[in-house]
């Protein structure tokens, strides 16, 4: 039994942490409201007892002992958002990690697994590539090292910046203990369950996705006086590019999506050719080799515009993730309990990136997907009304119980 | 007889005020550099014995009697550059005009006319469009109170930035008197010179142009769960009609050219679908039909591609000048004086605006143009040789007199 009021009080709580004027969310990973998001979360975790420790790259971990020496049960998601971005991506499934304790808590229940929520640092991968950085890092994916000298846009080295709000903790960033499973709790992001008027979501994978930036270097000149044939626009191969970015996808899978979300022109002046454009690509799909087709695909219209603009070039992938299954084990608690509850579920295959793809290198991982309206978020606009936050809440506490308890 | 050292020297010391570090000039129009500049070139008008002059749009006028009661011969340009753009860019034709000045002053020769130096306020139009903004504010093509309305990128208010360093003087901006002619120095900015060997060009007149800026209004969304054919994708429409506006001059006239200098995207993160973009066209030709044509067929681009991408979209023409004709008058004066040094001239016409431009509608109007070495310009590696400079100037100060005594 989740309560929705207190559910609703804790969720109006964290949302006031980098709250946007429209009703969003710019809590940007390692930002000042980062920092206080985090203490937020550093509170009520003591309040509930836990045991709190942060590893090397800021990961945040709160402990509740066991009864039986078996390996712990891992919940949770994400507390930075994108930039104007939505007050439940993310924050949502922490929320329902820290009501599943409160339960238990309130309750008097002691679980047979020790139990650990968590909130990953850098989920979004918006200010700094690659999203699922935390995870990622503490599940081996990716070297420490390299992840620290990341830079962003503004050339900010993340280590610094991570050290700048405090919390560069002590631990190492990598799993101490065997763990049994990790559940997280997401918004769907996606209009599949609202059009199928379902309650509560299944999920069942994850898609694979590729992530770079291509940078044209053409020559800054006058947009008068330099004839069309003398040109070196960076600006015009780099939207020639964009389009093609946006018809790949057409041509692949049924579920393979592409876009371009980020782009930068230099000296970005109404009368002076473009002399340098940076931009990226995304593409995602369930299949791994639809994925890596998409990659070859980008760069050979790359080189092909870089040929008929006469612009130099370069690129850099900065994330390719492997797509995922989850472990039956998980998914059929999450089945059972939204069941249980007497909710309509329908299984699902998510189409953007969570902290659980990394988890499936260590754990049996599964997931719970609240209704997203109108498929909405990374947007101001993100909704999710509280009953279908409930419904969600409600399905991971009972499947998170589940797992604890077996 | 122009002294080549001297035009050395004054030209360095012009291209330190707000100087880059790779050898160019970031000195943009009401910026603290454009105030030090301003100062910069007070103090060396008062120190040639001229009456020194500021209008309410920043304008600076510096200005000589003549002998006679005879209308007034004005010479000069800009001293604002684009953003990391080029040290000669509107410079050189301040300081020929100084250099003419300080020739009579040498000499102790009076001219019949009265003499004007003057320094327009933007020229370049990047910081705020329109180009040729003091200009075109003195000669009446625009009204004053709409233009001290433009804001920047950053919302900063025209009239505010101009008072802020001090240059909104008392006079009207406006012709106050009878003018014979106005001559003008500037750099080429495009190839031909070079390329058919000239030592100095003879303009004999400048193309016509349009100026507009087109925001796409899509849907913020999330890049990975979002289906294709669910998108509104603001940066896609945009990518194709920044292709058209490349692909529109080769349909059109032999000079036409056209050009997207800048773009933003927002939110301007890798996995968001961008919801709002607003990027710029600039067309020009020396026929004012071509420029219409051009100036249509973007609009219908533009349209076309809000349809496809499902987005809405505005627009606003932010400058529309006509092509101009020089007048014999002043055409003969430049290529007399050019015969008369020994230099090998060529009579072009202009690609790149100019405040000459706005002259035409009050005086008879001339330009002499000094070689671009590769033809760029708005760039850091604008480049004229000082031998190149000295004809141009040589040239541009025989001609002045010309006009200035006959
Ligand atoms: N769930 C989510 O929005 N994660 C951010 C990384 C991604 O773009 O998928
Ligand atoms: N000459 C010059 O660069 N003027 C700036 C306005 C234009 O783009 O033509």
């Amino acid at each position: 039994e989740v309560d929705e009021e207190r559910l609703i009080e804790t969720m109006e709580e964290q949302a006031e942490i980098g709250a946007t004027d429209d009703g969003g969310l710019h809590r940007l990973t390692l930002s000042d409201d980062d920092e206080r998001i985090r203490d937020w979360l550093r509170e009520e975790m003591e309040e509930l007892g836990l045991d709190v420790r942060v590893d090397a790259f800021g990961n945040m971990f709160g402990r509740r002992e066991g009864t039986e020496d078996l390996d712990t049960v891992l919940l949770g998601s994400h507390l930075d958002s994108q930039p104007y971005g939505g007050i439940y991506d993310g924050a949502l499934g922490v929320v329902a990690a820290l009501e599943f304790v409160r339960g238990l808590e309130e309750e008097g229940i002691e679980t047979a697994h020790p139990v650990e929520v968590v909130n990953w640092t850098n989920e979004e991968g918006s200010r700094y590539q690659p999203a699922m950085q935390g995870s990622g890092v503490w599940a081996g994916v990716h070297d420490i090292d390299e992840q620290y000298d990341q830079t962003d846009e503004d050339g900010n080295r993340f280590e610094d910046e991570l050290e700048r709000i405090g919390y560069k903790g002590d631990v190492p960033a990598e799993p101490t203990e065997e763990y049994e499973a990790y559940l997280e709790l997401h918004i769907e992001q996606g209009p599949y369950l609202e059009e199928g008027d379902h309650d509560v979501g299944v999920v069942t994978g994850i898609v694979g996705f590729t992530w770079g930036a291509i940078t044209y270097h053409g020559e800054a000149d006058h947009t008068g006086p330099t004839p069309m044939e003398y040109r070196s626009d960076a600006l015009v191969a780099a939207a020639d590019v964009i389009t093609q970015i946006r018809r790949i996808p057409g041509t692949l899978g049924e579920r393979t999506v592409g876009s371009t979300g980020y782009i930068d022109a230099k000296p970005n002046s109404i009368n002076i050719i473009p002399g340098e454009v940076t931009f990226t690509w995304g593409f995602r799909d369930p299949d791994d080799e639809i994925v890596e087709e998409a990659y070859q695909r980008v760069l050979a219209e790359a080189e092909a515009a870089a040929e008929r603009e006469g612009v130099d070039w370069e690129w850099e992938e900065r994330m390719r993730a492997p797509a995922v299954e989850f472990a039956d084990q998980c998914v059929e608690a999450v089945a059972g309990a939204a069941d249980d509850a007497g909710y309509d579920a329908r299984r699902i295959f998510s189409g953007a990136g969570h902290d659980a793809t990394h988890m499936t290198e260590h754990m049996d991982t599964g997931m719970v997907f609240a209704v997203s309206e109108n498929g909405k978020s990374h947007s101001e606009s993100e909704y999710t009304s509280w009953e279908d936050c409930h419904a969600a809440v409600t399905t991971y506490v009972n499947a998170a119980y589940e797992l604890a308890t077996e």
